[in-house]
Parts: structure tokens; C-alpha cells; sequence
């Protein structure tokens, strides 16, 4: 038996591991099915600061994989907990699409125009426009406090590459010199500490799964866990071979733990 | 007489010395008016990228100034002017508006989507949407050359501040690590060249007046021509002292060379 399949939880990432976008990855998919054969636990995290968890479940339906609010944690959904927990009923204003205000409005939080925001929560928005930069930005000249959801800069879409959430930290970093105050998603320790709680589970007791060595990787080594690389997605071996950062298990797929 | 009136030309800055927006500046107007008939040559220079020659022409006449477009550098101009120089008729995609498009085609340029665009053009655009950040971010991902109109980070409008060129510039910088290959407008020698150039006079020969320390006087200096800032605009006294850079001469307004 693979020394991984001793541990009680698994964190697994959802791109480049179970689905590339709205197909799944047959082996990721058998993989998780095997884990709950198994009895381990399972939380599935994701940077994707457009989609609520309700989306995230549907696409986990159409792989096969049955799975609840409770076992999903995305970075829409940390980003409110993360709110939530600083200030009940914070005011926001945010960049992002429906299925980000779709979180915060579940976590309690009011969704407010720029001049009375307490947070400014930025997101990636495929209908991003002047206005709403223009918004971001005087937020961020007032010094209202500054969350994003992710820090990716390139969004990997079915027709090529598309910018991502750090398209719109980069402008404001440029316009203003002000960074977020905090990035809930990896490899920040804010949305691994979330899936944690999710699991019931320390830190030591779990393993994080990923694709991405600077993404996934990183974020298991922040909060202590040991780190599981699959092949299925963006990273291939001499990847591996070159970082400096090595997790500590490289895998073809999630599902060869168990041949 | 004020020294500075031996000088033959005088390159002078639009926003802040002879209006704001679309309001005059009486004591900026006058100055050009005074500097006229003393037989001054004198040539406008205005980082905007939003707007072709002719709109500027049609702004200056508002303001009681009645020049051709000999007498006018705008930073979608010098854009043209530049590219078609490094290549006639080349092919190029814009981020920009309908003013810098028309300068573009004005210069014998084709205007391509980007696919096919020898030349990515950065400017301003008040409908930058996700679409068109997405093909200016293939254009970097592709190595395609980076030509940015202007590297102004805000742009002070009428109701506050509002995002300017450098947006788009830290946007895709943050993206892909590319900064553009050249910057036409102020600081950057482009722009004050092709200014020397309409006057048809040497650097030394000219004055550079402006009202921005980091913009105008810079820009001066990176021409090698003495440098006047006038306190209409965005700088004080207090900025002078505190500013390692030191224009050669400070008046309260273009006019009080006369006084």
C-alpha cells in the first residue's frame, strides 16, 4: 500500500487533477472514488474566484463524483468565510462575477458601490470594464481594506490563455503601489486553513494534492502538510527536476496510489 | 526681459499650463498669445491617448488658440509616427480608442486584430474590456513588439481620479513579466523628439514647459533642454523643494515670464 494512503484526509485540487475545465480526468475521478472506498476524508479546493460552490458541485456531478457543500472549498467561498469572520455584516465592494457576490452574500456580508465599501474584494470578472476599475482603484487610493480571491495571473480557457484574477492586482499594484492586504487563494495558507477546518482534520494528518508545483505544492508545504504532485495537469517531470520546491510524492495520477 | 524669452522654441505641455480639461487657463493662454508675438515658434505636447491631432486643434481653439496640426505632438501621433517610421505600413492591434486609431491609419498603419499585428499598441480606452485585454495578452505571450502611448498610471478626470494608460501596462506586466519595448510620451525622448522635430529647432535652442515634475521636466531633461515648471497644474512650491529633480526655472503661470 502506497505510505500516502496511511494519512485520514486528502485536500485535492480540482483543475489538472479530477477535470481539465468542464471534462473530467478518468483517473483523478477514480482516484477520489478509491479514497472514499477507503474511508478517508475528502475536501476539494479551488482557486476559481468566478464559480460558487453550487457550480463546483454540478461540475463534481457531471465527473461522477457526489459530493456537498461541506466538501468543497473555493476561493469565492473562503474569501466571504474569511470576511465574515473579520467583520459580521461587512460592507463590500467587489470587481468579481455573480458567483463570487453569490458567496459573500451567503456568508451575511452587504454588497455595496465603492464610497461605502469596508472591504474591496477583487476577483476575476470576464465582464471587467473602465467603470468597475475605476472603482477598484479609488478604493484602493482611499485605503479601504484589500482582499483578493486568488493571485493567478493566467487563466488556462479552452481557446488560450485569458487573464486571471492578478490581471487586476497587477493594474492596481502598478497604479497605486498598494498589494492586497490578504490572498485567500493558494498557495496562501487563508484558503488551506479553511479546508482544515472542513476536515476536522491538523495539518499533519492530511495530504495536499495538486498539479501545480508553485499553486499546490507550496500551499501544503505552508501549512505543514505533505504535498502530492499528479502529472495529470500542468506540471510534467523535468518541472519537477528543475524546481527548487519539491513536493514530497510525484505521481502519475491520482489514482496510481493504488497499483 | 525673463532669460528664458532668448530661448527660439518652446515645447509646451497641454493639461495643467493652458487648461484644465475642457476649461482654460487665462494665465497659460496669455503666455502662449505673448510668446507668439514675440515670434516664438512653439509646438503643444500632450501625453493623451485618447485623442487624435484634430480634437486637440479643436480644444486649443476653445481655449482662444488658433494652431494647425504642425503645432501639435499628441502622444497618439508621435505613436504613429514612430511605428511607421520602424516600418511602413505595418500591422498593428490597439488596446486604444477611436482617436488613436485614427492616427494610426493617418500614418499609413493597418489596423488588424491580433493574430495578425506586427506591433501591439497600448493606449488608454474607457471601453478596455476582458476581451481586449485578452488579445493584448497573447500579443506579450507571443513576443510580439509592445509600442504603450504613454505611461501615465491615473488620469485626473472631472469626477476623480480614473485608471490611465499605465493600467493596461501594469495589467500585463504583472501577466507576463513584458514591459513595453518603447514609451512614446513624456518622460520618454519619443515624444520631445518628434516635438523638436515639428519645430524644426535643436534641443538647446528649445524651452520644455510643463506643469507635472516627473512628466514634463524630466522629459526635458532627457533631451538635454531647459526646463520651466509652471505651478497651474499638478505641482506646488513644496514639491519643487522636497523633488531631487530640478527644473531650471519655476513661474507661477506661463504667463509671468512677462511680468
Amino acid at each position: 500500500m502506497h505510505p500516502l494512503l496511511k494519512k485520514k484526509g486528502f485536500v485535492i485540487d480540482i483543475d489538472g487533477v479530477i477535470g481539465r475545465s468542464v471534462e473530467p480526468i478518468k483517473e483523478g475521478v477514480n482516484g477520489v472514488k478509491k479514497l472514499i472506498e477507503l474511508g478517508k476524508k475528502v475536501v476539494f479546493v479551488s482557486n476559481n474566484s468566478t464559480r460558487s460552490r453550487r457550480i463546483l458541485i454540478q461540475r463534481l456531478k457531471s465527473f461522477g463524483l457526489d459530493f456537498g457543500e461541506e466538501s468543497i472549498v473555493s476561493a469565492t467561498h473562503a474569501t466571504a468565510r474569511f470576511i465574515a469572520r473579520e467583520k459580521e455584516g461587512a460592507k463590500v465592494f467587489t470587481t468579481g462575477e455573480e458567483g463570487l457576490k453569490e458567496e459573500l452574500l451567503n456568508a451575511g456580508l452587504k454588497i455595496v458601490d465603492y464610497e461605502d465599501a469596508e472591504y474591496l474584494v477583487v476577483g476575476s470578472n470576464r465582464k471587467i470594464d473602465y467603470d468597475l476599475m475605476t472603482k477598484a482603484l479609488r478604493c484602493c487610493l482611499r485605503g479601504t481594506r484589500y482582499i483578493a480571491t486568488n493571485p493567478d495571473k493566467i487563466f488556462p480557457s479552452e481557446n488560450g490563455p485569458t487573464p486571471g484574477t492578478g490581471m487586476i492586482i497587477g493594474a492596481l499594484y502598478w497604479m497605486t503601489g498598494r498589494m492586497p492586504d490578504v490572498i485567500v487563494g493558494k498557495p496562501s495558507k487563508v484558503i488551506m486553513l479553511e479546508a482544515l477546518e472542513k476536515l476536522n482534520l491538523s495539518a499533519e494528518d492530511v495530504v495536499v494534492v495538486g498539479d501545480q508545483i508553485e499553486v499546490d505544492v507550496v500551499a501544503g508545504k505552508n501549512i505543514g502538510s505533505t504535498t502530492l504532485l499528479v502529472l495529470t495537469g500542468v506540471a510534467n517531470k523535468s518541472d519537477v527536476e528543475r524546481s527548487d520546491i519539491k513536493p514530497d510524492y510525484v505521481a502519475e495520477s491520482l489514482e496510481s496510489l493504488f497499483s
